[in-house]
């Protein structure tokens, strides 16, 4: 007689739980997965996937009005966003039944329901009462958008969770927020007609970003028709008589518009879960604790992705599901690598990044290269818009190491998804030098930069 | 008294012509460059350039139709020939005075003229018959597409040359040839709605491409409506009474068309050169026959580019005369590397490749893997578009290192840019494992085949 119910039982239908939930499940453990909401998590249903489906969507009027440069007259377009939510939900539901056909063909049981802690090897099936136990517990429950409770009207605000969803198209939406998830939002409002501001309390929006790469979305941004607010914030929000919203701000006055989106930061999900009465020790933010191979403080729990608020992108969560299952089920112990991990912001322009900033790298070594490309993307020449590549390799000067790329520009996401295999693999300028152009290219530039733009020599440009 | 007119005399002001003048010139060397038609050669004015241009004028259909799915309606579209080519003759004509200034700002004269050889240091314009001396001669004239002379009725057929500049849209075009520029330019006149036929005598099109790009854009191009039509050949092309043409066929019968458009290969322009009263050698084709440094063989006369037929492409041109220019002025001998060059076919979807072909690494190598995705990308499940992207790794399994890798699909030709650079390096498929993927991106995918699809032992597949 087995000693538990399940070898391993996971909380959370997301990237990691499933990864998780399937691979061991496809090992022949016994596996049961519980998710309260919708399989996929926040990657599939309400996070990287309906948006990238939604900054297609907001692109089409840049492909109309660029049409024209190349000989195209395009007569009257009209946006039906109701029918692009449809669209969304068929293809998410798509998905979802993907993620549930995985599990079930790997031999996992799918329990359609919140699940508790009860203990170290117990969790509670909320639907039924039903107590089960596990010889391995993983949580993957996410996080989700910060609600802002101290936020005088924050109950009469949006967050990304409902903006895919909402019932019509605002007018006009003011956004709360400076990271990559309020800039992706302003774009996208702003591209599907929606006269559109960014407000942020920092000085430049996408903190800890190579500061070419947020002056420079910041000014095309604003040269689209953005309004972004820097150094400011939202003090109140009201509904107005007509059921819109009044935003007061610090410095801007009051800004009435149909909606308020927050965007200022995600909290994992731990409230209520049972942490406590099985002994797992969260951080001051509420994230589960974890050591360098996702254990948490309670031997038989482990937790991924999200809710432990280390690196929060989908593809972290699927890699320390994979090194959980090599570690614990394979008996062959992978730490999850956090380093140097490509990410992309899918603003439009797009922003593609890998390794440190121009500022980081100032700051950790004596001197660096900086080699800088501006440049007007070859499609501008006869559409006319007004936009600018940026291409930046920030290079160690002491070995030459490229340690830092950024793009901001038309498929910098793919890009830098790229350009992450050389720096992963600790690749010189010499290699970026060696390596032929391909014309006409945008990414021709990034290995056709032969010298230093400038140099920076204990933290001074010299 | 300097014994020569010029240190260095350049005939051609194409891509490696104008590179080699105009680092001349900077260096302080006396400069003079003779371009016979317009600076840029034939990147810009009738190769790359344009073409990447009408690439995109021919994609917007595709974008009018994908918006549908996301929601918009787009009124009736219509497209002017007219405007394109104005637009593009705009753009090239910029471009070329963007070539001349660089020229003269680097202290090159520049001569409006055709040049040919006297002697090993001696050259004539043509356009005054003044004859002048040189140190050193480059001669970058580059190649043109081969009239193919045997074929009656070739004087009723076009080439790429004409085809960007022709006075108005045929309603119909027959494309002979199977390399890229056919394959290009069947995929630009079907986007511009022309009802297009590519024949070509190959079993399949793109030889020595990797079989899987060449099957799946045949596929691709077969199901967007071009007619492909491989293992044939044009046996005569005559005019019919209403001035189109009727072009005979070896196995399909007689095709009428608006226009048919010769692509078969291209043929050094070294006719009438004067190389024989130089002592110029040439090869069968015509070809200049240089050494590893770019040397003719005569010692003061050098050959770059498209004029060498050993890689004909833009950037190697370039690459050819900063190697010249280091080699010679500099007297720091670098010799060409011809290794490992990425390139992008522009069709759509596009083809970026770098390394061997899975065929070749199967004759290269004892044992290979072969990781391959295919999947429909991102955007066309809300479009409804039938497109596969299909992606390739080759790795040595001796060493593991990565020897080839293959995109079919949107963006292709940059993905093969920032691919050259780890390929270049000798990066391992482990490198590729290492990188953390970015999300939702297609060249994820790349980095996250940790299972080979199958492997190649012996010439065998396993």
């Amino acid at each position: 007689m087995p000693a538990f119910d399940y070898d391993l039982f996971v909380i959370g239908g997301g990237s990691g739980g499933v990864r998780s939930a399937r691979l061991a499940a496809a090992m022949g453990r016994k596996v049961a997965i519980a998710e309260e909401y919708r399989y996929g998590g926040t990657c599939v249903i309400r996070g990287c996937v309906p948006k990238k489906l939604y900054v297609y969507a907001s692109q089409f009027p840049e492909h109309f009005e660029d049409a024209a440069g190349f000989g195209w007259q395009v007569g009257e377009t009209r946006f039906d966003w109701q029918a692009l939510v449809a669209a969304k939900e068929k293809e998410i539901t798509r998905l979802e039944g993907l993620y549930r056909k995985g599990l079930e063909n790997a031999g996992a049981s799918l329990l359609d329901t919140r699940a508790e802690l009860t203990g170290p090897n117990g969790v509670r099936l909320c639907a039924t009462g039903e107590e089960v136990t596990a010889e391995r517990i993983v949580i993957a429950v996410g996080g989700r958008p910060t609600p802002h409770v101290d936020l005088p009207g924050h109950e009469l605000c949006i967050t990304s969770n409902e903006a895919f969803d909402l019932p019509e198209l605002p007018k006009s939406i003011l956004i709360a927020g400076g990271g990559y998830i309020a800039v992706e939002f302003a774009n996208i409002f702003h591209g599907l007609g929606v006269e559109t501001t960014l407000i942020y309390r920092g000085k430049e929006i996408l903190s800890r970003f190579d500061q070419d790469m947020r002056r420079g979305l910041h000014a095309a941004m604003e040269a689209k028709g953005i309004r972004v607010l820097c150094e400011d914030l939202i003090l109140a929000v009201s509904a107005t008589e007509d059921g819109r919203r009044a935003a007061t701000t610090k410095n801007n006055g009051t800004l009435t518009v149909d909606r308020v989106m927050l965007a200022l930061g995600r909290t994992p999900n731990t409230e209520g879960l049972g942490l406590d009465k099985a002994g797992v020790e969260t951080d001051a933010r509420g994230a589960i604790v974890v050591d360098p191979y996702s254990r948490t403080s309670v031997a038989s729990i482990f937790a991924l992705g999200d809710v432990t608020d280390r690196v929060q992108l989908t593809p972290v969560a699927i890699h320390e599901a994979m090194c959980f299952v090599e570690t614990e089920l394979r008996g062959n112990p992978v730490s999850p690598d956090h380093d140097l991990i490509a990410t992309a912001v899918f603003s439009q322009p797009e922003i593609g990044t890998v390794g440190m900033s121009e500022e980081a790298a100032a700051k950790a070594f004596p001197a660096i290269e900086v080699y800088r490309a501006e440049f007007r993307p070859m499609k501008a020449t006869l559409s006319g818009r007004a936009e600018r590549t940026i291409m930046k390799l920030i290079v160690n000067a002491a070995d030459r190491k490229v340690v830092g790329a950024h793009i901001l520009g038309h498929e910098a996401g793919e890009m830098a998804q790229l350009l992450g295999i050389p720096l992963k693999a600790g690749c010189t300028k010499d290699d970026f030098d060696r390596t032929m152009a391909v014309h006409p290219t945008a990414a021709e530039e990034l290995v056709t930069m032969y010298q230093p733009s400038y140099r920076v020599v204990n933290g001074e440009r010299a």
